[in-house]
């Protein structure tokens, strides 16, 4: 059966392995409504072992005529994606919004943002510049002579998987155009979703006459599909987004391989925020109210929730007690999964004696009440396990003694996606040490802001040394994240017809290019 | 006693910590000649793990200070090092040709080369566009706002540990042109050499007014400095250029510490030629002679030496007959170590029933004779210990039955670091299937010349997929070397005065900046 034959509306619960529906032969696995914990239709079936192997073998085929795309013809499948994206908004949304019981204001937020994505990644491939053309031309009166030698960054290898951060977010938008083909293992949380952009990006596939092997999707109620790709020699890199325990799992089997491949695991943080004397004297009040919105954002499941603040809070009386009083009259918020749910209970439990203020609880579906903790710095310093991140709508305000208290807390941060300052100016220029030290430590230092919104653009950066990720030196939101997925190749003394149009001294593509040590986008004839 | 109190000519035998020499605690050890296999005075002495403990401890000091420096300020560093190189040069090439028995033309152009690379570091961190700055500016009227992000490059963290590819090697330089300390474990074959040029090091890091934690250098006869340094908390990175099974080691200590960290580890390659029936028929004689002038270079010492030769030999019996008899009339090469000369004897020994040609065979020192070595390709691929890398001044001609089973022979390559294709330009033009096969294989192409030769320059790529490298993704010559050092760090709302000066919209440095999306140099006020 053809993928394409059946109407997009009537899910089909089966993976689809380089345009074909695989049959019924894995575990069989059900979605669930977080609203109520009422059971999903339809059934999902999860991939086998041969279906990982067929979508790897198909991917390999495929990755040999995509690699020699142009950037005009990758930037044409990434919008058609987005296109097909866009006009299965109502669908998507209506579907997602039963898998995760995110507001249906947010998941809208969440198609654009996707297809917004894709359509950078479209423009970064289209102008061209990205692949770092660098050219040194021969000279041959020099002695030795000087030889041609040219260098871009080209598609990592055969293929790829990312797991998770959504079937067409950043991962598999990077991936493709960079010019990698792709398999997806589906989150078994929102299977319909999976599904529903799957096809979408199948059917782009397809009308871009491009080989089906460039994208698969496979179901797995399990972790067998995930552990098999990893594994699997035709795999060139992993993709992930989860839990610390799941990445690090990823991580080790990566390692082990007889070839061991990269892995961009991104694990959790606790994105700390630390609040100065001036800003909590100033607008204690305002910076309680922004820290309560960012920290229940989404549930409190947003990789980027603020889950632990520093500030000298005596300074400001109104600032803790405006923080306790909206979390109490807060509402409760359903999480995406039973697990998740289960999970925040026995931690905020765990933490029972610091609990301060608690929201609405309910007792349907996978909810789960705000919930403020408080301690002091000593008590903080003393427990390690009070670092921990903790997936929910809570926060661990930490009543530090002063600012040196606070410059210890930021000197003994692990690595974390985003460090946040909440001051006034005069606060940073006297207290510049604390910048010093959290660039050391995160992938994203913010001022005056929360860190829960993360803009997808060029200069964004969502990464962090670990174990916030399995690899400080990427991020995987913003355009950025194309290089990920690529290698620097160089080619020397070839003619200029053999070679791709990138380094020709012609310059065809008129991309910017570092010329005998120079950037130009000129001609160079 | 400090490192500058003695004079240089005199060497210490013992490591470098921090600018204080270290006592004469570990295991003793001397260089050889390989010349007559004597011992080379003075003793050395090994590095303890509380030496390592204190080289990292200081490095991990000297790195606050370190990251905060401009461009200039290490280029200065790096130019002074560079300087030192230049005005020790005879005492360096004296000692080197002792410790290596490699010619002295050949240690004066390494020298220079040497010296030249630390300048080129130097250059592209004076000019400091490398870092990638990446600005995009705020949009209030936006909905939701969009905010003010800026990115660029930092060093990865405290410390780095470069092994071997000489202590001011392409390691070092980049290390410390990306703003870190780096710690270098010194190769027991040659440990003056490698005493004089730390001292160098040493005295113009004390010279710049820069901490002495900067740099240090560790002695060891066997592997256990090593190994503390890849384990130690405090060590973010590791360079090294050896063997498959040290560089693997490395790899897997790396990948099981509790944060794993980058290696970037260069471990061997055939460096695969494949001669073309065109250029076969033309010049047979000329191929002859430059590809034993490649094979040899050094003693056949070289990461880049041609291992596997793949060609239609029967095209050209002048090809073979006149590699055959130059190899015949070769001299003997003295070696690097003893180790290297008996398991290069093992190896030729080994596959002895291959042997068609060998040259002089001298009985003194670490010699070893040219040996040429033919098989099938029938028998290459029934047999795959023929595809491994063989140190020392030998090559492996393939007899093809033709262009099929050159390209089955490409297809079948693991990763290399370079590969070669010798043809007239119609041969490469009718087979460019090869070339597209050979680009997935390798870090660099070369047409029509041998891969011996690694240009310092912008546009190398000296990598290649596993198991070449470590990471295909980075290359440890040229100046994209510095890129492995580095993460990238965005800066979100942060007023002018708190942002490094790379990234302010004042552009101080003049430099080269993704500005919304577009590049440029200019100023944005």
């Amino acid at each position: 059966m053809s993928a394409e034959t059946t109407s997009r509306a009537e899910l089909l619960g089966r993976s689809l392995v380089a345009g074909t529906v695989t049959a019924e032969c894995g575990a069989a696995f059900h979605a669930y409504s977080p609203q109520d914990g009422s059971v999903l239709e339809p059934t999902f079936y999860s991939a086998t072992i041969e279906d990982v192997d067929r979508a790897v073998v198909a991917a390999t085929d495929a990755f040999a005529v995509f690699a020699a795309t142009s950037g005009q013809e990758r930037g044409r499948l990434l919008r058609a994606i987005a296109d097909g994206i866009d006009a299965s908004a109502t669908d998507l949304i209506e579907r997602a919004h039963m898998e995760t019981a995110l507001p249906r204001p947010r998941l809208t937020g969440e198609v654009a943002r996707t297809s917004g994505q894709l359509r950078l990644f479209a423009q970064v491939v289209e102008e061209g510049s990205w692949v770092m053309a660098r050219i040194d031309t021969a000279d041959p009166a020099r002695t030795p002579p000087k030889p041609d030698i040219r260098s871009m960054l080209r598609p990592l290898g055969p293929s790829n998987f990312p797991l998770a951060f959504s079937v067409a977010g950043g991962d598999t938008g990077s991936v493709l155009a960079a010019g990698n083909p792709v398999i997806v293992k589906a989150h078994p949380a929102h299977p319909g979703t999976s599904e529903i952009v799957g096809r979408i990006i199948l059917s782009a596939v397809q009308a871009s006459g491009l080989p089906a092997g460039l994208f698969s999707l496979l179901f797995d109620s399990g972790y067998g599909v995930g552990a098999a790709l990893v594994q699997h020699p035709g795999i060139r890199a992993v993709g992930f987004t989860g839990s610390f325990h799941g990445g690090r799992a990823l991580m080790d089997l990566a390692a082990t391989r007889p070839d061991p491949i990269p892995v961009y695991a991104e694990m959790g943080s606790t994105n700390p925020v630390f609040i100065l004397p001036g800003a909590l004297q100033e607008r204690g009040e305002q910076l309680a109210d922004g820290l309560y919105g960012s920290f229940t954002l989404g549930g409190g499941q947003f990789c980027t929730k603020p889950g632990i603040v520093f500030a000298d809070a005596s300074r400001s009386t109104a600032f803790t007690e405006r923080l306790r009083s909206t979390t109490q009259s807060g509402p409760s918020f359903p999480l995406l999964t039973d697990g998740i749910a289960s999970t925040y209970k026995r931690a905020v439990a765990h933490r029972g004696n610091l609990q301060t203020a608690a929201g609405q609880s309910v007792n349907i579906g996978f909810s789960a009440q705000p919930i403020l903790l408080e301690t002091t710095g000593e008590r903080f310093f003393s427990d390690s396990s009070l670092a921990e991140e903790v997936f929910g709508p809570t926060t661990l305000l930490v009543h530090c003694s002063g600012i040196e208290e606070m410059l210890h807390a930021a000197h003994a941060l692990q690595g974390h996606l985003t460090a946040t300052i909440l001051g006034t100016e005069n606060d940073l220029e006297q207290n510049a040490e604390l910048l010093r030290i959290l660039e050391t430590k995160v992938g994203r230092v913010i001022f005056n802001s929360f860190p829960t919104g993360v803009e997808v653009c060029h200069a964004m950066v969502h990464g962090g040394p670990y174990p916030a990720t399995s690899d400080g030196r990427s991020t995987s939101v913003g355009s950025q994240a194309i290089f990920r997925f690529t290698r620097p190749v160089a080619y020397q003394g070839l003619p200029q017809s053999a070679l791709p149009a990138t380094l020709r001294d012609s310059n065809p593509l008129g991309i910017l290019r570092l010329w005998n040590g120079a950037w130009s986008a000129d001609v160079k004839a």
